[in-house]
This record gives C-alpha cells, structure tokens and sequence, in this order.
C-alpha cells in the first residue's frame, strides 16, 4: 500500500494543541466546587423563576430560546407538567427597576442530576448566574448536559464596560444589540455608546434636529431607537452610559450650529481622522444655553444617572487663534488651553448637576472640585487613574483595553485596574476605582468588521474585570476562549461568521486555499501601526487586513506545539508531524498564491508577505530538523536567520505574519543548544 | 533543504479543480457578447432610473447596499454630481403596480467603460437587469469591476417559483424575507407559502382567530407581517401565492374547529409526519360557509389573483368510516374517494372565484368542470403536467424540483417542464405549461439548517426556468455556481454560514478536524432515504446529517480530478497529487476521530462512515498507484473491490459517503485496463 502521510493543517494543528478544560466558564466564578453526574438538557427542560417579574420571564425565554440554537434541539418555553422545572431561579428581591451601579449581583448555582437551582439577591444576580448556567451545558456522555456543580459568584467590579463609537463607521442598531446579547454572555454591565465625534452625530434630537440633518449624513438613532435599545440592556441587566464627546471631537455639530465653534466656517462633518483643530466655544455664554438644553433633552432620554461627556484631545489651537477666545481667558485668569478646558469642564459639570446627572468624563477633565460623585474614565495609563482617586474622584481604566489597537486577549488580560501605578494606593482610595471598560474606536472597522475586532477578546476583559484578581493563568484563558468564542455565537454575535465570505470575495467569489492559508497565517495590525492618516470614513475595509483576525487562534497552537518540541525532554511526535506539515504548506503556498495575486489588486498587496511565509516554512523546516536531530548549526548562521525572522516581524500590507512566532521558538531553542 | 511536500485538503482540490468561467452570471442570459474593457465600480458609483418609480429607487438603494457589501466599500447612495450616473436605468412604463404573471420581464443591459445602460419594459424587467448587473462586478485588475457586455434578456417561463413549507418547522418572518432576497438574485418571481399542514396553522385570521390560537402552539404570522412580506416581495418582482393546503393535511385546523373533521375529535396538532387520516368534512354545508369566511379573508391579505388549496394525500379512510360522508356521497353519486374529493375540489373552485381568485391546486385536485383559468401544480410527474394541459388547464412543474430530497444541483438542472412527457404535447398545449416551483418540504429542516437544504441548488433550478431550453451543460452551471454561491451570502442568505457552528457543536464547542474532513466528505440524505416516520417536529435537528451539505462541492472537485487522472492521455501531476494527498487525510481520519466519538453521543452513530472513509482513502491510494503506473490489477481483486464500494454508497447514518465517488472512477479506470 502507498505510504500514507499524516496530513494536517493550521486548523488541525489547533486541534492537536487543544487541551480539554471544561466546563468552559469565561469569566470564571469565585468558587466552583463539581459535584458527581451531570443534569440532563433535552427538550422537555423548563424554568421557573420568583418572584414574577418581567424581566425575569424574558430571561428565561431567552434562556430556552438559546439552549434551543445552542443544542439544535426544539425545546420550548414550557412550565413544567408536574414534579420540578428543570432549573428554578430564586431572587430575594427584584432589585432596582433599572440595572444600577453597585446593585448586588451575586448568585448561588447549584446543579446535580435532578435539577438546577439558582439563587441570587436580586434579578441582576439572577441575569448573571443563568449566563453561567448556559455557558454549563455540553454534549456528555448521555446527550446535552450540565455537569453537577456547586458553584458560589459575585463580580470583583462593579462597573465592567464596553465602549462603542459608532460615529467613525455607522453601526446599526441590530449591530448594536447582538452586541450586547455577547455583551450579557459574559457578564458586562455598562454599554458605553460613543455617540458623537468629528465624523457623525448619531442621535435624533427633537430640540435641535439639525444636529442628526447635518451632522449625520442620514446615520442616526431615532428617540425610539434609543428606547428600545435602553430597553434591550436592561433587560440585560446593562447600564447604557452615552456619551457626547465636548469640547473637541465635536466637528459634526457645526454644519448645525456654527456659531458653536470656536473659530470661523464652513465647517462639514469630519471625513478622516486624528485631532482636529475646531473645537466648541467655550467663551459665549450660548454654547451653555444650548448645551443645557440639549443635555436637558438627552437626560430624560437615557435614564442611567450617569452622563459621559467626553474631553479628551483638544489641542487648543482655535482657542489660541480666536480673539474672544483669548480675550475671555485673560479675563477669567486661564493661563492656557489646559484652564480653559477644566472652565469648560466645571460648566458642563453644573448643567450635568441640574438635569440630575453624574458627570464622566476623559481623563482631560480631572480637575479639584468637580464634586465627588464624578468618574473618570482613564485612557491614559494608570498613573493618570491613581491621580483621579487621589483626588476623591472615582475611576476607571480603559488604558490598556482598546480593544482597536488589535493586541491578543493575554495583553489585555495581564492588565489589572489594581496593578502597576494603582497597586500602590490605600484600600480606601483603591475603592474608588469601579472597575474598568474596554473601547472600541471605529476609524478603520466597519459594520461587516467590527465584531470580529470585539469578540472574542472583550470576553477575556470581561474576565478580568468580574474574577478575582488572582486569576491570570492565560493559558488557561485561552482554553476556555476557543470554546467561548464559538458559544457566543449561539447569541447571534457575528465575530467568526464574516471571515470566510470576505477571503472568497478577496478572490472573487471563489474560495482560494492559498489566501485562506495567509489570512490564517496573518494577524491584522490595529490603530497605531495601522495608520488612520491613509484613510477616511470612504476608504474600502475589505483588504486582507479587514478579514484577517487580531489573534491568530491556529498560529497559537502552533507555538504550543513549539515549545512543547523546544522542551526539555520533548514532546511526542505529532507535534513535529503537526508542525513539520504546517511548515510544508507554508513553503508550497507562496508559488499558488503569485498568480492569484498578479490578476488581482486586493491580492497584489500581499505578494511580499505571501513570500515571507514560504521563507518562513523553509526555515520552519530546517529548524524542526536540528532541534529533533540534536544537532548545533553555526552561530553565525542562527544569528542571520534571527535577524531574517525579525524583519519579518515588521509591518507588511498592515498585517503581522505571526508565523514567524512557531519558528522563533525552534530557533531559540537551536541557538541555546549551539551555546 | 528538508523536502518540501504539497500538502493540501478537499478545499485545495475544490481550488485546483476549478476553472475560471466569467463572468459567474446565473441564470445565464438569452444573449450575451463581451466587449471590450470594463466598468470601474467604486465608492463613486451612482445610478438613476426613469421613470420615477418608489419601487425602482427601492431597487437602487438596494443595488447600491448590496454592491457596498459585495465590495466591502462605503458605496452612499447618491445621485451623479454632474455628468452621466454609473448605472442609468429607463423603463419604458412602469408595468403592472404588483407583479403579475405573465408581465414583460425583459431587459437589455449594456455595459462599456464608460457607464452601463438598462433598458426595460416594465420595472419588473429592470429589478432582473438589476440582478445581472450586480452579478458582473467582481475584483478586476484594476478594482472592483464589471466587464464590458451587451445583454438582451427575458426568461424562457412566466412562473418561476418557489414554495416553503412553514408548518413543519416554523420559519420566521426574517427567514423569508432573506429567501425572498435570495429568490430575486436569480430571477424567481413566485414565492409559494404553504401557510397551514397537520403540524401548524400559521397565519392570523381575524374573523376565526382559534385557528392561529389552538392551530400554531404560538408560531404564526400576524397580518402585520403578512402585508409586510407581500410588500417586502413586491418590491422585488415577487408574486406571493397563499397555499392552504385542504381538504387533507388540516389536523391543525381541527383543535380550533373539531366539527370541520369527518371524524370524532378530540384532535391536536400533529407532531409526526406522513399522511393523516382525519380530513375535512366534505358532506356538511358548514365546512363550506367556514371556507367562504375564510378564503373570503384571506383574498383581501394577498392581493395575488392565484389562490393555492392543497388537494393532495387524501386517503379516504376518515370518509369510509364516517356514516354520514358515506351517506352523503350514495346521495350525490361520488363513488368512491377520489369522486367525494373533486366534489370538494368544485366547491372550493366556486367559493374562490367568488372572491375573484383564480384556483391553483396539486395534481389531485384535476378534474374536468373546473374552468379554464385553473392551474395544476405537477408533483407526480411529467405525465400528470401532460394530462392537467391536454384537459385544457394551465400546469407548472414541481416533480423533479422537490428541494428537500436533497438531490444533486445537476439532478434538477437536468429536468425540463418541457421534457419527457410534456416533449410531445403540440405548441398550444405547451404554452399551457407556465413554468415550474421548487418545493421545500420542511419536516425534516428546521430555521438553522433550512437555507442550506435550499439554496444554492435552487439557484441551478432558477437558471431551467428562466434560461433558454438549450442551456444544459451542468459543468458550465457548477462552475458558475461556486461563485454564485457566494455571491449569494450578500444578500443575506445563510446557507453557508451555519456549517461551521453546527460541526463545531458536534464536538462540544471545539473546532475538531476530524470531524469536518468526515463533513467534508459526506452528502446528506433528504427526505426518502432518511425516514420521517422515525422523527416529529420535536426531534432535534443537530446531528451531522443536519449540518451536512446536501451536495460537496469539494468531492464534487476531487471526482474532477480523477476524471482528468483516468482520462487517456492522464492530466498533469497536480491532479494526482490532490488526489493522494486527500486520500491520505482520509486514511489518516477514522483513528483521530474514533477517540473523539467515544465520549459523544452525537458523534457515536458516525463511527461506521468514518471507518469507511479511511477504508475509501486505503482503496484511493492503491487505485492511484494502480493507474499512474499503468499496472493492472486481477480481476476478482477489482470486483470485490466494486462491491465494497457500493455497500459504502449505503445510507449511513443518513449520510452518504460521497467520498466514494471519485475513487470509482478510479476503480472503474482500473477495470477498464484490466480488460
């Protein structure tokens, strides 16, 4: 019989890497403890839940509904015929109507083999515990099941956020609410909606509606929209924060309202992208009338007390060009841009105040005597978040969690609200940090993007801001990441679905191999080494950069499988036979790809990294080869070759060939051998 | 150097296999002439259309949405600031307000460098010109692009539909509108709702609300959505035809009304599937007085002149055992079942006309008397259609189209409404046959998994009933529907997208290899080989015959290339390299997926067809060897081999190994030389 050749790919070797870490629970509790068999799921499951209340009900209906896709079973929302439900969900209290910042939201979880009980304090326990139950359930030995588990939880934090501008690229609002059903996966609690910026104001205001008919090119939420989307997190159990970014960041307000600017028209809503120079006039007592009013408004549109206000990034260059501008500073003692801006800030506070709202706002704002009550939101490093509570303010840390820079998940994930320049303040000052919110800026994701630059990293963040603060093993993230990723798309989330369709259309409706084996190969390169200042909000988002994923999940497995051969003793010999396949087909991909490419302009950017891989899997190869054999090759040899790895680390077509990093580890391990 | 192997999956054979057929238009025009150059289309793109028309500016805003989807550009919809618009549209008249049959659809479509030009008779012509037009752009060598052509096009039938079945599993309103997107892409103008059947009632009647009360256990469509689907169609050049199926198939009317039965309740809802005894009372005037009411409502909700009643699967067996049908037909001189039915069938036949509605019914229901405008809807066959036009009736084919078998694409491509039986009907007759439905049966597909059991293969349907007769090379159909396929996905059709999720649910959230090459390498079985008696509305529809496609489009690449290996002089070396190295991912499979099948129940009833497809891969090596080399092999060996091909090409599992096919072709080369 013919030689038969152990074939795999990137996906196989994510496969062989995988260690079994189940039940996946992300985040995970506070104690877990399991228990003996496991609870049947199949379609006779039921729920019941007390006391009655509305959003309870709706839960459980979501509940059954989701179990239903999760398990491709028809189980319907029943009360059970007699005997038990299934799961019974008992609240002490309601709680508040609306999801309220430091509501209690622990749970008790018990399931054994006859039934699930659940017990939480309030209906946001309640929301939270029956996450985890769904996140439970998997096929068992006997079908669909929960394994037997005790389980006791409650969030480190009580404010876990997750920020969307939606002013960059247009989100729709079922974009919006696929996102918070993710959102509510994991346990977040505060949606923050960027919903004002240079590039769109996206809300309807009836008081002043050439703000939407100017400001908007037709991209906005209707009032009833909003409703329905305040309506839809709370259901959730999720606080919606808006925000409408002041003084700067405000160029889509002026083709409304001029004379809110500093400097002199026309202006029209903002194309590309950065700081810019106009910014609102913080000198005529107008620009508070009308503040006041449209604050007024939005007020009594989103209910949560708290207002996010923005002020971050003004450069001050139209204040320092305007007459009156400056004339008023002299007048009020504002020695610079910095001065004038806490002005401005301490205005917005008291309009904030009057209409019964707690102000947040970027770090530019910090300021004394802002009243207690305000939050800042620290984008600029924990330093700058120990200032905040040094002064009494409250705080959370948004440095270090924009989701947009496309870092993996374990950077995130090793940032602490509590660590670095915050690690050293006093327990009571510690205690004013709420916790913590990632951000997703939109300069260069789109609708068809932008979950996939969202999930399924925003779960890891997640994680770190609800576990305990000594849950850090990444790998251990990791594990139960890859099997999360793929349960949050059972809530309609769409992070892995467009991945596909967009490599076929980089190949013109056809589905070519050689491009999937890059794209898997690659990494997409985030806000900083991407740079905004090639794009607008026209700029196509369908390059390779746009389909390929931050964290490559099969380049991960592969550097397991490295190290597990770099170690001492090695491992066994399907990794070799993992990586040695992986490494061939990287060699054979680039001479499939070139005339692919040479018909294509979508492709001819990636010629040179397509080549990179191929000289990446030769090297691979040679590697595998000294590192199995227990040979040493050359010191000047390996030193050329670390320096060829390095330059293929660089930036290529805004994309990270994160190939290289299996390699590196072969190589690492070849020149502590040859030393 | 370490020797570098090519290592590739079912996906690379897909890849190698195809060949370039552009532009991928489907269905393929009347007449098409390539010109010279192409049509740049980018963020600047722009259309107009005269004259003024609400449901032609729906279609440009629609056209310019989906292009910026296709493109992965931000296309906005505006008119051309000076000089000549990208797509000019000019409709000679406006046409009828609704789709109507038989209305002009015809469209010529110019496109050159410069701009495209569409010329129609109707609107309706131009939502197809529309369709072809998105269908040119792909990725040229200068961007995004459509080729320079002359199109001059009109379908070869006026009834191009397709029917749902809503009552098996209920389907959502989001789920048609989707199928009805996807309909309009490849030129179907009839959506066929089979809106009530033994297992649910599925549309909100005022005037008898228990109907939807007691007949749908809550999933119906209100009139709201009704209207809105109508619309929605309308929109589209989308005629929607209402079937309520009677006087069989209407258990899920007698819970809300026992006394339209024959029999003695007490009756619910069916929850299996097959032919039911129980039907409507034929002999009471009730029955009658009821249907009036309720047709009578139903004709003002769907403005449609055709009006479908069901007639099929009568058995009888109610009406013989009811002693006031039996004394009744003695009365009226019905003499047996089929009598006792037509009779029904006249009296339906009045109540509809009286609400000015034409009768559209299932072969069943043909008889002589019932006027001259009724159309017979072909499920039985060719002869049927025959019979329904010689009787002076006008017929459209479903025989041969029924999507739920789950057939190969060129299966129904291959069948004609003017073929067979039909072949020998005069000129007169023929023009009685309208054109044809594709059906989809949905007792055994669910919301998840329905759009993959229709589409693409209905797309390959669409093309016989619009394209001319001659059209007939299924090769050339495959290969344009690969790209058609994924063209497809922007209009938000999900056929593709749930593969992954429902493989990786298999395995417990986990993406397991082995399990998608086994996917890869299989075909579900439809309805027929796999039994419905075994299976009700609650069995969950999650196993790998549900998430399996009806058709592999990668075997479908490999039985390419082994064609090409066993042709005289063979093909180049890359088909046999394909070839071995899919055959040894095969080989390689069973004993990586035997240990994932153990702890799984879902994966347990697979571990046969695994065994048989490393068995197949085993036989595809050594066939491989054996044909490349020229040697031949004795010939009880190639039998006995023959023999276990074709017990692997047994249903299992309700699969079908349809890796077996191309090594076949191998075996039946191997036997060839032997001779």
């Amino acid at each position: 019989m013919h030689r038969t050749v152990l074939l795999t790919t990137l996906a196989a070797a994510a496969f062989a890497a995988r260690a079994a870490e189940a039940p996946a629970l992300m985040p995970l509790p506070l104690k877990m403890e399991a228990g003996a068999g496991a609870l049947a799921i199949d379609a006779k499951f039921t729920a019941v839940a007390t006391p009655a209340d509305a959003r309870l009900e709706n839960a459980l209906n979501r509940l059954v509904a989701r179990l239903s896709r999760q398990t491709g079973m028809a189980i319907a929302r029943g009360k059970p015929a007699g005997g038990r439900a299934t799961l019974r969900v008992e609240c002490k209290t309601r709680g508040a109507l609306n999801p309220t910042l430091g509501e209690d939201e622990s749970y008790q979880l018990q399931v054994t083999p006859d039934g699930a009980l659940l017990k939480a304090a309030t209906v946001d326990g309640a929301l939270r515990g029956i996450e985890t139950f769904v996140q439970l359930v998997v096929p068992g030995t006997g079908g669909f099941e929960a394994p037997a588990v005790t389980i006791d939880d409650r969030p480190r934090f009580p404010w876990r956020g997750f920020m969307l501008d939606v002013s960059r690229h247009w989100m729709p609002v079922e974009l919006v609410k696929r996102n918070l059903d993710a959102m509510a996966a994991v346990k977040l609690n505060v949606f923050h909606w960027h919903l004002s910026d240079d590039q769109g104001f996206r809300v309807e205001s009836r008081r002043y509606p050439r703000l939407q008919q100017f400001g908007s090119a037709g991209h906005y939420y209707t009032q009833a929209e909003i409703r329905e989307v305040v309506a839809y997190a709370r259901d959730r159990g999720i606080r919606v924060v808006p925000e409408f970014d002041m003084p700067g960041h405000t160029t889509a307000w002026f083709p409304a309202y001029p004379r809110l600017a500093s400097g002199p028209g026309p202006f029209e809503i903002g194309g590309d992208f950065g700081i810019f120079n106009q910014v609102m006039d913080p000198s005529r007592e107008e620009t508070y009338i009308f503040l006041d009013g449209f604050i007024g408004e939005m007020a009594t549109l989103f209910p949560d007390p708290y207002f996010h206000v923005g002020g971050d990034e003004v450069n001050g260059r139209a204040w320092a060009q305007s007459a009156h501008v400056q004339a008023f500073a002299k007048l009020h003692h504002l020695k610079d841009t910095r001065h004038i801006q806490l002005y401005f800030s301490k205005r917005i506070h008291q309009i904030l105040a009057r209409h019964g709202k707690t102000m947040v706002g970027w770090d530019e704002i910090l300021q004394p005597g802002l009243g207690a009550s305000t939050v800042i939101q620290t984008w600029r490093g924990r330093a700058s978040l120990a200032e905040s509570v040094k002064q009494g303010y409250r705080g959370i840390l948004s440095w270090g969690y924009y989701l947009d820079h496309l870092q993996p998940a374990s950077y995130h994930y090793g940032i602490d609200p509590l660590g670095g320049d915050t690690a050293e303040l006093t327990a009571a000052q510690a205690s004013h940090i709420l916790g913590g919110e990632a951000c997703m800026w939109n300069e260069l994701a789109s609708a068809e993007t932008v979950d996939s630059r969202i999930w399924p990293r925003l779960a890891a963040i997640a994680e770190r801001f609800w576990s305990a603060g000594d849950v850090t093993d990444a790998a251990s993230m990791y594990r139960r990441l890859e099997a999360v990723s793929r349960m949050l798309e059972w809530t309609g989330i769409q992070h892995r679905a467009n991945y596909g369709p967009m490599l076929d259309r980089l190949s013109g409706n056809h589905f070519a191999p050689p491009v999937r084996v890059l794209a898997d190969a690659c990494e997409a390169l985030g806000l900083g080494p991407r740079r905004v200042n090639h794009n607008t909000t026209e700029t196509p988002l369908n390059r390779m950069v746009d389909a390929a994923r931050p964290e490559s999940e099969s380049v991960r497995a592969l550097e397991l499988a490295a190290a597990r051969v770099a170690a001492d003793p090695p491992a066994d010999a399907i990794d070799t036979a993992v990586l040695r396949s992986q490494f061939s087909r990287w060699v054979a991909n680039d001479r499939e790809f070139q005339p692919l490419a040479d018909a294509n302009p979508l492709l001819e950017e990636l010629k040179p990294i397509s080549k990179d891989l191929s000289t990446v899997g030769v090297l691979g190869l040679q590697l595998l080869d000294l590192v199995t054999s227990g040979q040493t090759a050359p010191a000047d040899w390996l030193a050329a070759q670390q320096g060829e790895l390095n330059r293929m680390l660089e930036p290529n077509a805004d994309l990270r060939l994160a190939a290289v990093r299996p390699v590196k580890i072969l190589l690492d391990r070849a020149a502590r051998a040859a030393k």
